[in-house]
């Protein structure tokens, strides 16, 4: 597959590297041997045998290869690497391996183990987004900017508050995600239908130490097909991508040659061109949307998959594993690039406050027409300040000014006071409350 | 729209009949109230003035026609509404209606207040789902059936236990949703460009006490391009489309004719076809499938929404509206079918019996093959057991009574064990012990 | 449902009120006395009775209510529909009711006799379209602007090119749907389990005829659950929207307010904020992506309902009704905003001028490279191209002014080749060449 | 990745193994040399350059992880690409390298050279699977089995004709691919903004020379932003998926151990189960609806990013590649089993039957009523059919037999006749006749 060079480049290398089909095979391990020792603590195997599996099998080299072309006939990994397992022990051993499981069993527990650390890497990049987010805040919550609603000037804001906004949605999201981390990533153990066959009220007793000896949370019952776990993770993971492309399409969108109010960090031989040198893409942000929106299609699969039959999926479940694995990636990688964007971006105030003037104060007409209203009457405000925004854009002229100068203004109005009604640095609302009340909301956790 | 044909039927009828066009404009006017209640108690409103907007606003007929028509020029129902509210008031009071507000303030409050009675009715559904599953679970946790996984005969399990599943998939989609609930919907209100543009640090005050006055949850900050909220709340509502569509895939497939085991409730006409009168149709479960994919593909339009630029959506908040709402609206039709389904499902022990027998025992060939390994060595026991089930199933005699008359089995093993073995509902594993766990987890909410 | 604010106006309103229940009711009919003449040409229905049946239905007044309510027993309106009619005709006429037929052609059918006048009123608007956009393309072929990738500036293109490209996508969607209007919508029709028990070979004679009569296409087979024809209906009308985002996409970018190159067509009130006088929002252009979007997750649920199981879905059928027929709806609403846009939309040559010049000349720094290269080396020719656009841009002054004045130019290269170098008008590649390919392939049908 | 253990599985293998990283640089390196001997041609290159260009490159071992690592800093594999391309030419040859071209262009253009061969591949497997289906039609014409709507039985049928609805809908799909393969997959070049600059009108000579030479499709122009042909390939592919998502399902509902009509071909290790030795999963099944499910995502994925920005995305066009391949490969591997299926499905006509009598002849009571309604007017026809079915079905004889003893029947009709009435093989309606029309229609390309 060419993935190395189309799909690759939006996860995150270090997560790849640490996720691959070797980890795979070890995670599935790492299941069967807790599961030995589990049994083993209750009777349920020999004593030493246990420790005899672990030390024949971690010493084992499990061949991923054949475990791959194995898949064929079972239709999931489990099966052809349990035969390994089974095929490297101990004649004595052999029946206690994998005994009461049944692949499901491994297979979803081992995708569980693997997406731990992916969690806990996502929140890491979640914190230091967070704090990254915080340092802009404070730095820019007087940073005067236009604020833009369906893409067009509206009224000013500052550039604190819009990384508040940002923050906020990025916090939602982790804290959705820590929420599902915190109780574990649940341990699959049911055996062949579920029930423990053969198995007794010991089985609940197996996977409950199962859970616990893994590191991965506790089930109410076995879930082989009530895949509410599995919808709850993918919906979170798919919410960090939508906060994450959030910030990049606001990124993108600031980025554009005319707005220039922010830029990515400058980086060597980053956001160049294959053929124009003149060029800074913000490639950080093409990747983030590129990874978001394959978040997006996997979580689609997911949502169309958690209704599955009877004791165990044709397909539904199958159709999981990849989706689920890849979203972490996609998004590890999306974050990475998140975190670098914060920590490192440019922002242009001077940008702002030319943008801010572009429509020679045609975005401060509101106030000005409440100031104006009292002495012309309502209509006559109204036409002024916008008469007087089109003069000001054409000629360049600062707004108060050529209000200051209208014929209809003159002398029926403090100068100053119509210089404040056209400043947008006095108009920002509750711009600095909301920085403060996002950063106590932010520290708080 | 033929939609009273081909999407109403999917939705929840009185449901459908609270939440029409004009509940939307009540919404609308209960936010605009609200908003001049909480100014006029701050000062921002003359004394009085909520009052004589309340009384004539709530005495006014707000033409819901023109509304509609009015969207077209600005892109939502808001503009048209506060136009005619502005121009019902008295003069003096127009300039304190809508203050301090934006369409999306209004919109976005207002399907929160139109979704936070449907939460409430879904919650309910919920709980008589969780209340009909338990009565089930405890009628059957001594019912065998089989287990089925890749839709094959794998070994027994109880109906207890699968409802059970059942109901631990809807139990945990109904917490996710009622956390949501707990939290409270949140409420919208940021003015213009989401800082409260000219009312300085009023402007959170007034947000928090808009969220009180209406029974809203009091988000952080605004969140009109943050759509964490309304990711959150499709996504819930999705899990519980996902796990109302696994009882409705298990029920269908469970009807099968050659299967019998259940049957939807009869009711008078019920399931009938146009063509043929012997057969009775899983409606039910068709209109929750048919529900539940529908909810599948608005969340889809939820999730590649999520991102929003810069202030204010450019169609992606317009997008949301109607998936949000007929997501609700079909959920709740799915599940008052639900409900109806799990209080009264006809269940067939005799039929789940008959089909525990299909296979001659072959179901029971693992319990058996255990008995005999120690005896004729794990491959004769494999073969044996095997070899029996095949005569049980194409004589129709019992699986312990062919084996007892086996060759090498006659007189080496103790024909009651051999009983003993073959006997499904001697091998339900931890069935139930998992429907009491089930249950105790279900009631401890 | 409050459909009627929060749906409907993406939609098309004549269409909408074209397409309603009793649309279907009408629909649902002329397939019944459709099949009962084609029977009757063909023996198996007495002579006069299909005009009987005719005479009689149409002009008796069904009633949508009761079949709207009647739905919940039998999952489809056909089923409702079908008694009211049997109940309305005389005792003998009533056994040649419905004859043959099953709810799933009734149906189909009548969703197909549905569809195909909007298919030809999508090919209208998308006619309307490619008309508006050869004007355009005509009018600014040389009308130069910056072209844009990764949104940002890159390199000169023309607004006529750009449009060629608009046009090039709404047009590759349009013969892509006219495609499959041309085979025509396909008839349903295969009784209760597609092989029209009880009838023969006849019974793919009534369908073919079936066809004909009602102006449908004429399948292969019956499709009951075979959905092809629902899957390249529903991803054909995705492409159109698909075409038409694009445009919307592309129009709104260009009429940010920093940008200014383009403005929707001004009507009166059209764009107009509810709170912000100045603002004129580009609405068109929120319907047509909230429209799209819509359809995006429609066409979702089509995909995943493609593979319906035996001879009849158990919801997945039910699941295809509303995505359909709510995405012709809100395509052809979308198609009817982009053909305004394209007929009014207000081009501004001089705004695309201006934001040439944005980067002083940094966009035509590469032409510069070629042309210093062989005089001062290609390193050189680098950096004195990136220099001197840097002192424009800041200066204010033109490009090559300050090229011809740079110290290492001075002399060495001609002046005027400087010039021609730097303009834009003079570095359009194929952008005229394109136009005219497009406008003969547009009108070449 | 674990993607060795967890997508792999569903894909091609020998597909996977050509489509490689490796695969992806030839196919670049192959788009440039193909566009150096066209400007060669056109005498844009000096003459032999592109010859000296080829033997260079083609000796030159490209380093794969090199560029996968490059793609962080422009975002995609073209650009570290071409620098190393570069670096390996002699001085000289470097501006002639990659000359009009941008990144898209290379990108485009590579996936489209990996995808026609799978295209062919798809093809071919489609034409397996087409004349395997006819063989299975030609050989079940004739034999009976119970049509399932809503999985319920409702009417006989052939096994026949039920692989005729299958065959029609692969075939269909078949077709709508092989039309797109037709017109060839299209050559992406336009250069920086996609209007060929600096080259005028000999830019779209290179392209249409370009499509020729690698054996592509020459667009009408560039389609850096026109993503229709990304959006008709994807929704090919999709449509691909779903017909064989059908198949795979029927097969699966089929297979059931109570069913028992069809089983997937014996194969050694196929289909066991990691603990239950009597199973035989539907493993094939399992992987094609595994393999579809994620098409539909990817599928998703594209239909949501067809609108792309101006002259070039921003992660819109980033997130098609993986998408695209992914599901290319995947559905390779879905058709290789749905291939292997058709050529060897076990069909167990005796077990048809079986099911046939299930309902002791419920399923011929609307036969039996016709023929009893004349003599015992129609309510007592449908009550007698209906007392007799759940006669037969209770005792176990034959329907035929019980309505010739019934009190009403006998003595009033002829015996033969009610056999005549009740024999399933002599109720198929047009089954024979839409086997030879769909024989004809597929054996008709």
């Amino acid at each position: 597959m060419p993935a190395a060079l189309i799909q690759h480049p939006f996860m995150s290398q270090p997560a790849l590297a640490q996720c691959n089909a070797q980890a795979m095979v070890d995670a599935m391990l790492a299941f069967e041997l807790a599961l030995a020792e589990v049994q083993e603590a209750r009777g349920a195997v020999p004593e030493g045998a246990s420790r005899t599996m672990r030390a024949t099998l971690e010493a084992y080299a499990f061949d991923c290869d054949a475990i791959a072309a194995g898949i064929a006939s079972g239709g999931n990994a489990a099966i052809p690497f349990v035969k390994q397992g089974r095929a490297a022990l101990p004649e004595a051993l052999k029946r206690y391996w994998h005994q009461g499981a049944t692949s499901q069993d491994v297979v979803d527990s081992a995708l569980m183990l693997l997406l731990g650390p992916r969690l806990a890497s996502l929140d890491a990049l979640l914190v230091r987004c967070r704090a990254a987010a915080i340092d802009l805040m404070a730095a820019h919550e007087g940073t005067v900017m236009v604020g833009r609603t369906l893409m067009q000037q509206a009224l000013p804001i500052t550039f604190g508050v819009k990384v508040a906004h940002w923050a906020l949605g990025l916090e939602q999201a982790r804290r959705r995600l820590a929420a599902l981390a915190e109780t574990g990533l649940p341990v699959q153990f049911g055996g062949a239908v579920g029930v423990h066959s053969g198995w007794d009220d010991l089985g609940l007793d197996f996977m409950d130490a199962l859970a616990e000896r893994l590191g991965l949370g506790r089930p109410v019952l076995p879930w082989h097909t009530d895949r509410q776990p599995i919808h709850a993770l993918g919906t979170a993971l798919d919410a960090v991508a939508g906060a994450a492309e959030k910030l990049a399409l606001d990124v993108a969108l600031l980025t554009q040659t005319e707005l220039g109010e922010v830029a990515e960090p400058a980086a060597p031989g980053m956001g160049e061109s294959s053929s124009m040198p003149h060029k800074r893409n913000p490639v950080r942000c093409a990747l983030i949307r590129g990874a978001a929106r394959q978040v997006h299609g996997h979580a689609t699969v997911l949502l169309n998959a958690a209704a599955q039959p009877l004791e165990r999926g044709l397909g539904e479940w199958h159709a999981e594993w990849a989706p689920l694995i890849d979203s972490a990636l996609l998004l590890e990688g999306a974050l990475e690039q998140a975190a670098v964007l914060l920590e490192g971006l440019e922002v242009h105030p001077e940008a702002m406050r030319r943008n801010l003037a572009a429509t020679g104060g045609g975005i401060m007409a509101e106030p000005v027409s409440r100031l104006l209203a009292p002495v012309v009457g309502p209509d006559a405000a109204k036409r002024i300040s916008a008469e007087a925004a089109e003069t000001a854009r054409r000629s360049g002229r600062g707004y108060a000014e050529v209000l200051n100068e209208h014929a209809e203004v003159q002398g029926r109005l403090d100068p100053a006071a119509v210089h404040r009604a056209t400043d947008p640095a006095l108009y920002l609302g509750s711009g600095r409350a909301q920085v403060q009340r996002a950063i106590n909301w932010l520290t708080n956790f």
